[in-house]
């Protein structure tokens, strides 16, 4: 998710456009996806907003920023507005992506299927434990982090997941970033130093708990 | 990570505090402590800033939100810092969490050692699988679903984290809230539809890389 947080999302979005207008696109994909597997062929702002809670005034505002969707009297093409936001969001083509960290958390990403569906492929592991590289673990190499930048340039990787520890993040994101890495997600819950020209988007679960104990003590104060 | 979206985090933050501010208190929080750790008493909003890529009239301005803090000559004293935090986040005494499905993301989350530092325990775990249930994951008991309401009042659960698959993530939801449950953090990527006294905020994987993606693509194009 996204927010105005500098490290916890620390995207640019293109001039004029909100970060929240991408982060519902993204959610409009998967609502989209979702239709076309329950095999429909169209959809419409309202559906598309009753699904997502959402007013159909909201999408036609947020997809306004970049052109053009759907069809007087049939509204979207399920697959065309699918392809169209794809093609926004540059998912079009299918990233490599390099996974840096292959403990639990790792693993359990590299068991996540919902990756490629989206258009991520984790094509490369990385770790400094001698016991898992050379390895496979769910059939992706592991190599060690020394390799990076030539396995980087090799399968054309720009962007990485770091699931490491925090005491070792800002280091194996340091080796990314002398690699060459354009962006970085980050699992470890810690405030990574990077370069201007390095996007990184955060995801600590315990700021996420936070946030949520926040809502929920607030709502009972003010009920 | 809060964002404006509907459903991947419907937060509703009290009257007047941006959302991004409470999101911004969590990786304050999450500073001062690594500070207190190594050794610091004191910081100032000019330090922390740095630290987050903030300014310091930033870390003051979130904070007046909720009080006056800090000394003149002196800044800010860590603990009693992230005393207050906690206090304001709700996170001063230990949630106890139920985390519904135990596969791969499950037990990773159960192996993540960074909640009950910031104040949430893991304390009861519930599957459908016959084979999980009543043993324990990571030394915490696994109950059949079916045990959600009574496990939840005896434990004084009212948190949850929902690590099930897509298709079974509505129904777990639905659960959790004939049990009671007041927030829900979910893996699962779908939208989940829930009354609205129970708050939701949602992690999707694959919707960050996407925001990666997006940064890239368009940074590039900007350069």
């Amino acid at each position: 998710m996204i927010d105005d947080s500098p490290r916890q999302s620390a995207l640019n979005a293109p001039e004029g456009v909100p970060k929240a207008v991408v982060n519902r696109l993204s959610l409009y994909l998967r609502e989209l996806q979702q239709l076309t597997r329950a095999g429909l062929e169209t959809t419409s702002s309202t559906r598309l907003g009753e699904l997502l809670g959402l007013t159909g005034a909201q999408i036609r505002k947020d997809l306004a920023y970049f052109g053009q969707f759907g069809y007087p009297g049939i509204g979207y093409r399920c697959h065309e507005l699918i392809d169209q936001i794809r093609n926004i969001l540059g998912t079009s083509h299918t990233w490599p992506v390099a996974l840096v960290g292959v403990g639990n958390l790792g693993r359990a990403l590299l068991r996540y299927k919902g990756f490629s569906l989206r258009g991520f492929e984790v094509v490369a592991v990385f770790d400094v434990d001698h016991n898992v590289v050379g390895s496979e673990v769910e059939g992706i190499p592991v190599f060690h982090v020394d390799e990076l930048a030539d396995v980087m340039r090799q399968r054309q990787i720009r962007l990485a997941i770091v699931a490491v520890p925090a005491a070792a993040a800002q280091k194996a994101a340091d080796r990314l970033v002398e690699a060459g890495v354009e962006g970085i997600l980050n699992f470890a819950p810690v405030t990574l130093s990077l370069p201007a020209n390095v996007t990184t988007v955060g995801v600590d679960l315990a700021i996420e708990l936070e946030q949520l104990s926040f809502a929920v003590v607030n709502r009972n104060e003010n009920a």
